[in-house]
């Protein structure tokens, strides 16, 4: 196991309908020092690819995405959840549904933000059905610039939204991809990674 | 100037209804050299502080506040809006109306994450009313928990949020305080500050 999966099998919780809680560490309270570790661990994977921006959405996916960034000395550009009288008519325009919240979200980049041909790396907390990072690579490729690839922290191996993005010829790194999880012996099933 | 005056002046733009833009570096694209300089000020203005935790709310005040956390080397909780099916029912919660939104929302921070006698650092991108600080403030309390101080990107010193909650006793530290600006002129006036 990798340090991500002894922490997943440490203090997250698995609960009924397919949902694990990582609340203590990663998305409600974040520890600082795996941040840091997830950070460095994204640049060794992403390591020969040039990378101009890293771009993810909000909430929780910008405390990871910050320290993504600050490995790869590049701006972080954060995709927003509905419009805001603060953001201007000019922007890239995704539908995205959340799986957690079980609603559509209009997301938006400015387009002042995201220009033709830089490379972009995209960083999420979670990868479920994909629709949140289909949202982003679309986004991405409407501005002309290039996927280099997406960095995710834990993926639900048993949703689709993996291997959609994959066969569409993606590069995504999970640093944890759970097979199976079972809330009522609270087993967990990673799968094997190199 | 500071090193966020003299930001502020280069790449924020001053729209009518007394709207600062940062989002070229602070809210939407964000500068991660930047975060660490704004992380290790908060750090030097709150150094004879007893620290346990950082507190901010999502989306946008993450990012800062995670460099802060760093800084001081604890954990960052960031209060969630609205309710999430990921979220247990055992939670402290404060109503908090947005200025940029319009709206009320709910926010949440689970009562795992924050405990009796903790010495809170609550750090927010901007104060301008001051509703989000005062949701922040009146859940650590809640909890019983001692707020050892509010830190803040961006104040708008024309607005009451910042003298209400200082004549409340609060320790606010501002690194920018606006004290009047102007979208045809683009002028900005800072407070001065030692």
């Amino acid at each position: 196991m990798n340090f991500l999966e002894e922490r997943i099998v440490k203090d997250g919780i698995i609960k009924s309908g397919n949902v694990l809680k990582v609340d203590s560490f990663l998305n409600h309270q974040m520890d600082i020092s795996l941040m840091e570790e997830i950070g460095r661990e994204f640049k060794r994977r992403f390591a020969h690819k040039t990378i101009d921006k890293v771009i993810t959405i909000e909430a929780s996916g910008i405390g990871i995405a910050a320290f993504v960034a600050k490995e790869f000395g590049v701006p972080l550009v954060f995709a927003k959840k509905s419009k805001s009288i603060n953001i201007d008519g000019d922007m890239y325009v995704a539908e995205v549904e959340s799986f957690t919240h079980k609603n559509k979200n209009q997301v938006i980049v400015s387009k002042r933000f995201l220009h033709e041909g830089e490379h972009i790396l995209i960083v999420d907390d979670f990868l479920a059905n994909g629709c949140a990072l289909q949202g982003l690579i679309s986004i991405t490729e409407s501005a002309g610039a290039v996927v280099e690839g997406c960095g995710i922290v834990i993926e639900k191996g048993f949703q689709f939204g993996g291997r959609v993005i994959r066969n569409m010829g993606y590069h995504v790194e999970s640093l944890a991809i759970v097979d199976a999880m079972d809330a009522e012996s609270g087993k967990i099933t990673f799968r094997a990674q190199d």
